[in-house]
């Protein structure tokens, strides 16, 4: 029976095209449907396009300060298209591959929009829109629009930009991150409506770049979501660079020009108004909960995702949900490991939920920011006695030797039994460190291991083994 | 009695003032004697300042390749001056940090050249060289030569270069790392025999300053003490960089010319010439046991180093040994910790020896080299029956927006209980991401905890966690 699976997963993003090839593993005949571009929104719209985009702002600003290095070069410039065309192939070549490694893995490919018509039944209908990204291969022996069975169905169908009212993005003047990942040319000043991890990346790219940018966010602290020490010296930096930042304020009306925005923004305190070509609105994102069919079956939403068990099994049997549409954190790894464990459940394997006070965050602007576990408010917020580590990058030789000497690591200890119960890191590179970290969150790590492991000589990392030594009384560098 | 210690320590290299800052912190009254500078080798003429060197390099070598990331410049260049100078005042803001540190942990150094006169007993006379690196600031109350007493003495005097008969360093022709580190210009051409870390870290930098480089290594393998599979994979990206390696090849003798050296070569099959202008030896270090008293105490020494019992302590009560005089593996990290086991054995706490099998190696050439544990040759050598995981660069999204598709992270693990042996890294960043694999072994991990564990997405540490599926069968991304 062609039409017949095991498992069909809704959505071919980085939850679901890993969920298929884990289930393809675990030997289930498997499908994804896909309406627009294998990878999903990480892969084409989001986090790879924006790395590519960062890493020609990151060699750019190398470029400007090229005495720093005892290095020269003349007529320093980039060429706005090519550094977008180089994104755009990074995606594409990417998106390539999720096609050749479902291919591999004998995982099929339906082309289109999916509807659960009842459980244990799938209907897909041609896609209401082109592709934003054309899949490269073009899609081969891929299958047509109809009806398809599987005993399980994993909702995988991830998030879009969050709207607001009287804010609408229009693709021209007000942008959502489809628009700012390809940009037709710099504009000279940009309103970035929001400070979170995607507001903060676009708004550190186009200042980079040369642009006059302005944030404003409804929180008194940008990055609300990380800790405040962290967040004010990120601050701090990205003031430093230029960047306008209105915290504790609110966008209230947006009046468009013909090449301009003009925002008017209230403090609390008073209203101003801000002139810019471009905005970008970044205030979130929302579950792809829609045009499923879940409401007919009766799955169970809470706050617009779907609620899970934590294994990936909704209040229906057989219908499943994974990654953005199954709430927060909206993160591709999370998804992943999601995928990972509700199609291990699906196999009977022992599996159990994940600790979502163990997924790292990242974000990649310039300093860097990096977390994982309890913030330090929080830690105290839910009663624990905690021991607070720092360390600035200042004290590192390789820092210095890299010219990258601000930063600052940040551990939270319990202090009665020494477990690690979170970590924070605003610094060159930290996106690549905060795994020590999570390994060590994961194994439920206590100060005496960290202090006895040997970090290597010089790197970055020593900031981590010097930030938990000075948790506890014994810091060296500082 | 001011010129009594509990502890001194002889040496202050990473090793000596790391062990006298944390036998401050315990409460001993502590000196350093340092005849040079402080901070040793490591910081003044070693892993910091090349460190700086390889950085200007990195980024010379992305504005030679401006166009791959949209970016344009012209008139590329550098000035060796201003490259080497900033490389110094790397290593001297760093020296002169090592100075407060001491101060403000109220440790005193005493400037000259030490002889444990009978045990308890340091005699201080003047130094008989002028310091390399200016002490800056000055050193303040300093003190003088003389004689001093401590109940404790650590001998933590590090290393220098070793030396081979007829090929003698003469700081013109045939270089040290000492010189190579400060060359007044670029040599055009440069003939680098010994391709540990030291000889392959100047043959990166040179040549992507531009010099024609040979590397001469007497083993089949490059970089001795790495991974087999990861030295072909990092010698095939240097040839591909126009480094030419020679292997299994000895130099058998060298001619000086005016201004080039003229070096015969021969690999067991045949003898050829090879000419440049010139010539780094970097064929390993040896201990600095010399003048210090220690053949009149009766201190055991092997091999060229003092042996200890793991602890610091040597066979003679109050003798104790740290560092690279203390034997293997010399680096900087390992002397650190050796450094604090020491004291903490000291003060009586309750310390253990440290596992020199979970001791990171790193080598900062292009690509950078990482690693921890066992290879697989020696984990077949001391019969485990062995998993192998393998991931490459090229399946990671970051790594592919970094324009850094070139690396492989390889994990061993022992078959019978899931315990990681061993990790091995080649590509970019990868001397800071062995440090969740250091953490990962210090905790005895097994491959379930790492495979439960969310690596951030997008990172390149995420190929540490595919490489861990890989060796269980359960890959994604290849």
């Amino acid at each position: 029976m062609a039409n017949q699976y095991d498992i069909i997963v809704i959505g071919g993003g980085p939850g679901g095209y890993v969920a298929a090839i884990r289930a393809a593993q675990l030997g289930f005949r498997t499908a994804v449907v896909e309406r627009e571009h294998l990878g999903g929104i990480c892969l084409n719209w989001g986090c790879i396009p924006t790395k590519a985009l960062l890493r020609s702002a990151e060699i750019y600003h190398y470029f400007q300060h090229a005495k720093d290095y005892g290095l020269s070069a003349e007529k320093i410039g980039f060429d706005a298209g090519a550094v977008v065309q180089r994104s755009r192939g990074v995606s594409g070549r990417l998106n390539g591959g999720v096609g050749m490694l479902l291919k591999k893995n004998k995982v099929d490919v339906i082309w289109g929009e999916a509807t659960i018509s009842k459980p244990g039944e799938v209907v897909v209908t041609a896609p209401k829109k082109p592709a934003m990204q054309p899949q490269v291969p073009p899609p081969k022996g891929i299958l047509e629009p109809g009806t398809y069975q599987a005993k399980h169905i994993v909702v995988a169908t991830g998030a879009r930009p969050r709207v607001l009212p009287g804010i609408e993005p229009d693709g021209k003047l007000i942008w959502t991150y489809f628009e700012a990942m390809v940009p037709k040319e710099m504009p000279k000043s940009l309103l970035v409506m929001g400070s979170g991890a995607i507001g903060i990346e676009f708004a550190s790219f186009y200042r980079t770049m040369g642009a006059e940018v302005t944030v404003v966010e409804v929180m008194p602290q940008i990055l609300p979501v990380e800790d405040e020490e962290i967040a004010k010296l990120a601050r701090k930096r990205f003031e430093k660079q230029g960047i306008k930042i209105l915290s504790g304020a609110k966008v209230t009306k947006v009046e468009k020009g013909a090449n301009s925005v003009t925002a008017t923004i209230d403090d609390g305190k008073g209203a101003q108004t801000i002139t810019a070509e471009r905005m970008i609105s970044a205030v979130g994102v929302v579950g792809n909960i829609e045009n499923l069919g879940l409401e007919k079956l009766g799955v169970k939403i809470e706050r617009g995702t779907i609620v899970t068990d934590g294994l990936g099994r909704t209040n229906v049997p057989g219908i499943y949900a994974i990654g953005d549409v199954a709430g927060p954190p909206m993160l591709a790894h999370k998804a992943e490991h999601e995928g990972v464990i509700c199609v291990e459940t699906i196999k009977g394997l022992h599996t159990h939920p994940m600790d979502k006070g163990k997924i790292p965050g990242c974000t990649y602007c310039n300093p860097q920011i990096a977390s994982v576990g309890l913030t330090e408010a929080k830690a105290r917020e839910q009663g624990y006695d905690i021991r607070v580590g720092r360390f600035p990058f200042v004290g590192n030789g390789k820092a210095i030797a890299l010219g990258e000497p601000e930063g600052l690591v940040k551990t939270i200890f319990d202090r009665k039994t020494g477990q690690l119960l979170g970590a924070h890191m605003v610094g060159a590179e930290v996106t690549e460190l905060i795994q020590g970290f999570v390994i060590a969150m994961n194994l439920e790590t206590t100060e005496e291991e960290l202090i006895h492991a040997v970090f290597p000589h010089p790197t970055l990392s020593e900031t981590m083994h010097e930030s938990v030594l000075d948790a506890y009384g014994r810091v060296i560098h500082v």
